[in-house]
């Protein structure tokens, strides 16, 4: 694995560039990216030792492709066709149903593997890259027997090295229950900052009033639309499937507050208090 | 202000303590709670000098009640009748209408100052209480004019030695406007919650695949039903609107991606970012 090429060199793609390249000084790190000012940013900040095209993945051992979702599956099939037959190609996309979809037939298939690194933060772009991202965080592969078994070896001991957890996870079965951890909370968070954005025109009061409390809810409505509009479409029934049962279960909420049932109201929030239990191992 | 009696030892009222004791170690603390575990146990965290009932806080040359609201809507007129002339009582409810109209005519409404600190963490209890919660936090003070000067003047000295910005409004534009930067948060993460625990029976699947966002998400539904269903009882009005607000636009946003009309979802998303200026100041 000396040649790594990253397609993407934001958020995921930056920040594996600097624990890959620390945990291994002598990898050449090439970054690939539509704009050049990205790139150049990505040069500047050290993420990359160097800037190539997409025509230069002939010459990778590894190439990690972090981008929109929706460019992953247009870009994946002509990556498969261009890299060398020893090569690993790997992505880091939210959603996996799609992109498993469109290279299943692809004769390189075997070169692939398909990854969704539960990391991140609301920033995007090579300056919100940082060391450590990774650590002890959950990697969820997918189709982890349709990848040749020496590449799977090469890929886990990278994954290994930048601290993460492995788990293994169909496509399908991916796609429903990240709709839920992960979507849902992107949509909840952006439509609680939209409605009291237009509720406060006076944004002073907004400013003034608001506590922790509010800026941990709505931090996920600083999230890319770049990014996330082509994870939604991606994962469209699912997607719908969550917001449906959270619109049943605000509207619900609100029924049994118009009947004054504050007894009923007390349980749904004692209930939902178990929480805690279930999130004291995230960090 | 030589003797203090805080009624309420838990989150707000155990940081206010350990605080304001900071800041003049000259003062006793007495702690007032219903449960004697409680005193007992804010005694041993050295939140409180002394243990106190109410029938004491004839003694007292300030009293801060801290109790859910309803408690505090009971008791407040009680604590007012006990108090001496030159006293003064201050709440610290997250609801403002119910508790200043219960004193509105009350003989000693000039010894009282209804305030609303934003501050505060997801725990309860003795346990929860912190040093330095409210430094650079919002104090909203409400019908300051009903307030004797003198004691005004102390209550503000007090406030601004924590750390306290001040701000004055009328108790009804309060309730209006924190029930869209504070109460809502809380219904949208107990939702988001107990939808994401409804589905996902098998718990070891959220913990693996949930995030920090998430984490960050359903942060405020681990707070506490004793003290959260008063609230949302008192603000019933404007807890429903802007819960009426948030479901439309989570329907909306169903809506437009059943269309497909990504474009719109986009844009959406993109208006929505625009939340982090107004969040740049909320720590």
């Amino acid at each position: 694995m000396k040649n790594i090429y990253i397609i993407g060199v934001g958020l995921i793609g930056g920040s594996l560039a600097i624990d890959i390249k620390k945990n291994d000084p002598n990898v050449v790190i090439h970054g690939i990216s539509r704009k050049e000012t990205t790139l150049n940013e990505a040069l500047a900040l050290n993420l990359i030792d160097k800037k190539a095209t997409l025509d230069d993945v002939d010459k990778a051992d590894l190439v990690i492709i972090s981008i929109p979702v929706d460019a992953t599956v247009k870009l994946l099939p002509t990556v498969l066709d261009k890299i060398q037959d020893s090569a690993l190609v790997i992505d880091a996309g939210s959603t996996k149903s799609e992109i498993c979809k469109v290279v299943e037939n692809h004769p390189k298939r075997r070169n692939f593997l398909a990854m969704h690194p539960i990391a991140g933060t609301e920033y995007s772009g090579p300056s919100a890259a940082i060391s450590g991202l990774f650590v002890g965080k959950t990697n969820i592969i997918c189709e982890v027997e349709k990848t040749t078994f020496k590449l799977q070896e090469k890929a886990l001991k990278i994954f290994e090295k930048i601290g993460m957890r492995i788990r293994y996870m169909n496509p399908e079965a991916h796609d429903k229950h990240i709709a839920y951890v992960s979507h849902l909370s992107h949509i909840s968070s952006f439509m609680l900052g939209k409605t009291v954005i237009d509720k406060e025109k006076n944004e002073r009061d907004i400013f003034d009033m608001a506590g922790s409390g509010f800026a941990s809810t709505v931090r996920l409505a600083k999230s890319s639309p770049e990014m996330w509009t082509p994870i939604f479409k991606q994962n469209k029934e699912n997607v719908i499937e969550t917001l449906e049962e959270y619109i049943n279960n605000l509207t619900q909420f609100k029924e049994l507050m118009k009947q004054d049932d504050f007894e009923a109201i007390f349980n749904e929030m004692k209930n939902t208090n178990h929480i805690k239990d279930i999130l004291n191992g995230i960090a």
